[in-house]
């Protein structure tokens, strides 16, 4: 049976991968790297209900500990908080002494070139210091969630499912973009960290590519209620972003400003660009493993079946 | 007839990947970019009696020019000095706009990870940028050339051919190292430009891989003399290399050292680590295509026919 460690198992996307794990065909012996000071919190004990092994450990600690909570494992997957992508150092430095066979490390976004966002740069430099140690890696990203795709309708109706409702119509709004279930993120990892032919690759699981006008056309179709749209010009966000110029500072806003402005205005995120930029597509590799639709995740925003995310 | 042009075609490997198209049974039209100051030199002169076409360009000139240069050409090859690299910002530019087909950025030299040499950062560096542009690329490394992989003999027998004799064996001289005749890199280019399964693609054409003991024993069973080894550690070499650590600054000794590192070292310069860092072989794409050995390269140098490069 593969064993599997997570770090960030109580996050949005870690979450999503625990379950897409429990959930799998495939059987798989699941450890969660904890803080220490998190052992006692509700989210931790209700891994532990789940089945899952929680190991206190702190990633910045001894490097000898941490060799020791991942011997025997086969695969980590980081789901890390992206202030803590730092972290991800010593992880995998202990992974390779550890002789793990994958790391996957925390990308699990939208596609972009280096260059373009602040964060994903990040992500870029700890996977430069995983090929330098040559750790054998697996990069999953899974686009932009559909979580945080919806406007919000003028009666209200989706507020309860909405923690970032987003009626900007960037730069025209006609870009199409991957988009992905958060809910499927974990049936997506499941399958592509049991796949041999994903070792060393970088892969995009994503569900469906829709521009924002047609989001905002499919929320009137199933809501029955026209999403008020505000317009957000290219020169607009860059006026935005602007005092970041030339910077590494991280700051919430320019982040997502960030990547408004690649899926946005760019229209980085799509799976041509992804295949331009090396990846392979989950849809090809399983052709049969289906995500939500988006008219799908609508109705059951519409129907209260959505939990915000970022609120438990 | 494919259109072909070339920045740098006077330089070491330039001039291999002119004669590697005009040889090729493949027919290119091939047009050279030269700085309007280099037009009368005598390199220049004898690339036009090549056949070559002669365009007198100045790439940190017109934006206009440039992509009227480039109208109508199917792949633009960039052998650039490294001291001119950042001219391929507004060189694939131009391309992009000029709807080049293929941009090979100026790599063709040994594999490594980010983070290890600045050289081969910097060409990282404008590869981001080509790949922000959405520029149909590929990227070709060659390995480490023989041409500066022998050391001397005790007789000075290949003094006459080598212009850095290097009896360096580093860190115990037993790391495989992948190696090609500086001849040879054309007909690999020829091959590889002239193949839609390496667009967006990094390949890696090399001959042989050696270890530096290897070599040395090659050179005294081809020569009948031993080269004398001086021994260089892993110690040494980051001593020579602290004053730059943390800085971008160029610097020649700095590079060789550093490529000293990669290769003698860290072994990077394998064809592992390149599938590993996501290149193709040409060995695998042609496995007809075979370049000369090391050891008819000795005794070529042996017998007086290889040119020093760098000398011309």
């Amino acid at each position: 049976m593969a064993k599997i460690a997570i770090v960030g198992a109580t996050g949005v996307t870690g979450g999503s991968i625990v379950d897409g794990l429990l959930e799998s065909e495939t059987q798989f012996e699941i450890t969660a790297l904890v803080r220490p000071s998190s052992v006692e919190k509700p989210a931790t004990i209700s891994l532990k209900e789940k089945g899952i092994k929680i190991v206190p450990i702190d990633l910045g600690g001894s490097h000898d500990e941490l060799v020791a909570a991942l011997s025997g494992i086969d695969t980590v997957i980081s789901a890390i908080h992206y202030q803590s992508l730092s972290d991800e150092i010593p992880l995998s430095d202990a992974a390779k002494q550890a002789g793990v066979k994958r790391y996957v490390p925390c990308f699990f976004a939208t596609i972009a070139p280096r260059g373009v966002m602040e964060v994903r740069d990040r992500k870029e430099e700890i996977l430069d210091h995983i090929q330098r140690i040559y750790l054998p890696y697996t990069v999953i990203d899974v686009g932009w969630w559909y979580q945080i795709t919806l406007p919000r309708v003028p009666s209200g109706k989706l507020d309860e499912s909405l923690t970032f409702p987003n009626n900007n119509i960037i730069a025209g709004g006609n870009n199409p973009s991957a988009l992905t279930d958060v809910r499927d993120i974990g049936k997506y990892v499941a399958a592509i960290v049991s796949d041999p032919r994903t070792i060393n690759k970088r892969v995009l699981a994503y569900t469906e590519t829709k521009t924002q006008n047609e989001v905002h056309k499919l929320v009137e179709k199933v809501i029955g209620e026209k999403p008020e749209p505000t317009e957000l010009s290219k020169e607009q966000l860059e006026e935005q972003l602007a005092p970041f110029k030339g910077s590494k500072e991280h700051n919430q806003m320019r982040s997502i400003y960030e990547y408004w402005l690649s899926w946005g205005v760019r229209g980085d995120n799509t799976p041509e660009n992804a295949v331009y930029l090396g990846y392979v597509l989950a849809k090809d590799l399983y052709p049969s493993l289906q995500g939500r639709s988006l008219e799908e995740f609508i109705q059951d925003a519409a129907e209260g079946r959505i939990k915000k995310v970022y609120q438990n």
